[in-house]
């Protein structure tokens, strides 16, 4: 294990974290807020420990696949600790555990909240809360690839680690060049829809971090009542459809730049994607309207708002969703568990991968039908390489174990079989609210200590794809043997 | 597809089930009971479609896998089809959609039931009913080859798409000798624990029906309380013991016979499924008797009883487990989803395939850490192949979607949240009672037509490992091009 490079890289990252908390400090400064102390002391912390990190230059620059986890695990633990720091030690989140778990499900773009009225909070502390969500939804580590002076082809591993979905490619040959495109359709995006919500005036500081609650689809509301406080078709609309966008896979968009438009939508992960959103709202839609829940026109609008809330991953909602019929419910149960596209910023267990699985048990009924057949499994009319089969159904199953292994811990709190289920799913594909008791109108504050820390491990388990995670407790990774 | 042959198996099969029906028959003769009518009309119909199907000897003997599939699916469709008739035909269960259902989880060894009362039916027809689960326990299509004349080597294939878990391998050279050791042992079996239970006062009727209910894992009681009725911790605990032993693979048993203890005993899948109750006991024991629900020994029995019951996917309740602590109810949800052996009676995914699915996850992790690294899994020290771990996780993931879909038919019903999954679970694991409305004290009968149908078509998939009641869905199937 290259520890010196480790701790250069993850140094280097707590240095910009520093940075980039200068913004809700100034925005502590505009509206005046005591917050500002409690920013420049997180501030001060994170660069003696980035300085003292990067002090000594690494001789060894290589990084193997062992280290990338490393890095990618220990980066988004320290993040978040230090992270959880403005909220600590302001008083605003009078317990640590709290602050950690509030700023992990900032990070993973979670959004499940241990506040049990946000409207309460100083509006720096709303804005360093939002702005986690944009920052964890592409990726830090991509963000320091982007700006690095120089990227080293070994940052690959890195990379592969954080973003998400079964396969990885590079945009362009160049490391850093793809990172930036990445970086910069980000950018673009989350602009574009600021200045739409402001145009159907929502006010500036509400667009902003609505915006980058979607953009990362995080989902953390500056109002108690989340998007339905603002009582606004247009700007539910609006985000209904820029969370939808940013589900997709993001090199679609590149695609898109690069004038092969024709292509990108051809995708069968697109075309999965768009299927099931169609399917789920309708049904979402016809139950709603036939158990006289709601007017035909209501019914769609709140069935396609929390379709796209729920299948990216964001957990924002415009009603209710926790006493609609229980049908309503495990759609959106089965949305949580897909998640969005690969390679966007939505959590889950990615649109791609379901297809994977889908096609995989189709071809093994065709075997056992015809054991001689000899078929492959097609994504784009591409044959996928036998170990990504493999890895995916291996990927789901260890999905599955987590969230059982997670579950029996949550549920030593007693809260009821729905809530207890659904807090474990809406934490590990980063969704932010479940039902019952972590519905929409709840929260995760009642928990116990254990639960939040487990809960957070979930959200990063979820958020890193597992591995990253899961290693940590692995003896085989720490074995001197193998470093 | 070789139809004549699929057709001159089935006609065999359904002449057996005629031969079976003598058994209730003789039964309502003993206790003067007016069922005896549609016991003789349903052997009648039997024997004569039988003999219909069998009358042209087909010239091509030859099976393919194909037409194994088919074989299983088709009898176990047809043998609850008919197996219901007296159930319909003598009025004590008004509707076929019902008594379908009854029987269909009766053969699959599910044991939910629809009836609101069992000491209201006649003691024959209570007797077809637990005989069924004796009879679907081993295996029909087992039963068949191990009385067949000349059991084709073809029959191989029959075996293996009824016999549960990743593997089938003879126990000896000869299929037929294998067929009839299996079936030697179950009996066996079955008649040691008749002479225990009549050993502890049970009345000879109760303890021919329980023993079949144990031995097949099924689970139907005669009394409306399951063995919480007989009160009595004897009796309790030779059917815990029993219960548990028909949850392992009876290989071993076989084992055991040629002097192969030793060999036996060190069974990885043994060794797993005995930690996995043992764990499961103290963890729901410890929750009982802190939660001041029982005292300690009983805190143990209760525990040990249904942690028995479920993990060998039996459904026997001593008490109302629905009340429990709510962790608790989530290791029994475990525990269904998990199931006994492979090679035993006991349903769900099975203990081996679960072992190789945490094998699998973990050497994914550290493929991840070491690209370089080769490691296999290994069961008994054995490597277990590549195409076998890849079809396990895929049938993993089968079993989700399954799940998943179901699911959503059954919620239309309106059930809550955890009545509706879990009657999903327990029908697919073939378990019986569920939580919430079908728990220890409730029964489906309130369930639409569509999901009792459902269900049915649930519990046929987990009892026959997806596979075959997929294919008759798979229009590949029926393809003339691969006929």
């Amino acid at each position: 294990m290259n520890y010196r490079m480790i701790s250069y890289y993850i140094g280097r990252i707590l240095l910009i974290e520093a940075l980039l908390l200068a913004l809700p400090a100034l925005c502590a400064v505009i509206y005046g807020e005591n917050t500002l102390l409690s920013f420049a002391l997180t501030i001060a912390a994170l660069t003696v420990t980035g300085l003292i990190a990067v002090r000594k230059k690494p001789t060894k620059t290589t990084i193997y696949a062992k280290e990338g986890y490393v890095i990618v695990a220990l980066t988004w633990i320290l993040m978040s600790l230090f992270g959880a720091l403005p909220f600590y030690i302001s008083g605003h989140i009078p317990s640590f555990t709290d602050a950690f778990f509030e700023t992990v499900s900032g990070f993973t773009t979670t959004g499940s909240t241990i506040l049990r009225s946000v409207e309460a909070m100083p509006k720096s502390l709303l804005f360093w809360r939002s702005f986690t969500h944009w920052i964890g939804g592409m990726g830090i580590l991509v963000f320091v690839i982007a700006i690095m002076p120089k990227a080293e082809n070994s940052s690959m591993h890195v990379m592969r680690a954080e973003v998400p979905g079964p396969t990885v490619g590079k945009l362009v040959s160049k490391l850093r060049a793809s990172a930036r495109i990445l970086y910069g359709i980000y950018c673009a995006l989350t602009a574009i829809q600021v200045v739409m919500l402001l145009a159907g005036r929502m006010p500036l500081f509400d667009s902003l971090v609505n915006s980058f609650a979607t953009a990362g689809t995080g989902g953390f509301a500056v109002l108690n009542n989340s998007i339905e406080g603002y009582n606004s078709v247009y700007s539910e609309m609006v985000i209904a459809v820029f969370m939808l966008l940013f589900g997709v896979n993001f090199n679609l968009y590149y695609m898109f730049i690069v004038k092969q438009g024709k292509q990108a939508i051809k995708s069968e992960e697109l075309r999965w994607y768009a299927g099931i959103v169609a399917t789920a709202v309708i049904i979402i839609a016809i139950s709603l309207y036939t158990t006289k829940h709601d007017g035909l026109a209501e019914s769609f609008r709140y069935a396609f708002f929390q379709v796209a809330s729920i299948i990216t991953t964001t957990g924002f909602s415009t009603t209710n969703f926790n006493t609609w019929p229980v049908i309503t419910k495990f759609v959106l149960l089965f949305l949580m568990f897909v998640g969005a596209c690969a390679g966007s910023t939505g959590g889950g267990i990615k649109v791609s991968r379901l297809v994977i699985l889908i096609k995989s048990g189709l071809r093994d009924i065709k075997k056992s039908i015809n054991p001689r057949s000899i078929e492959t499994v097609k994504i784009d009319k591409r044959t996928v390489e036998e170990p990504v089969v493999k890895s995916v159904s291996v990927f789901f199953a260890t999905y599955m174990l987590v969230i059982a292994v997670s579950i029996l811990v949550v549920s030593l709190d007693g809260f009821n079989f729905e809530s207890t289920a659904t807090a474990v799913v809406a934490c590990i594909s980063n969704i932010g609210p479940g039902f019952g008791a972590v519905g929409p109108y709840g929260n995760f504050a009642d928990f116990s200590m254990l639960s939040k820390l487990t809960l957070s491990f979930t959200m990063l388990a979820g958020r890193l794809e597992l591995i990253p995670m899961l290693m940590l407790f692995s003896p085989y990774a720490w074995a001197k043997k193998y470093s």
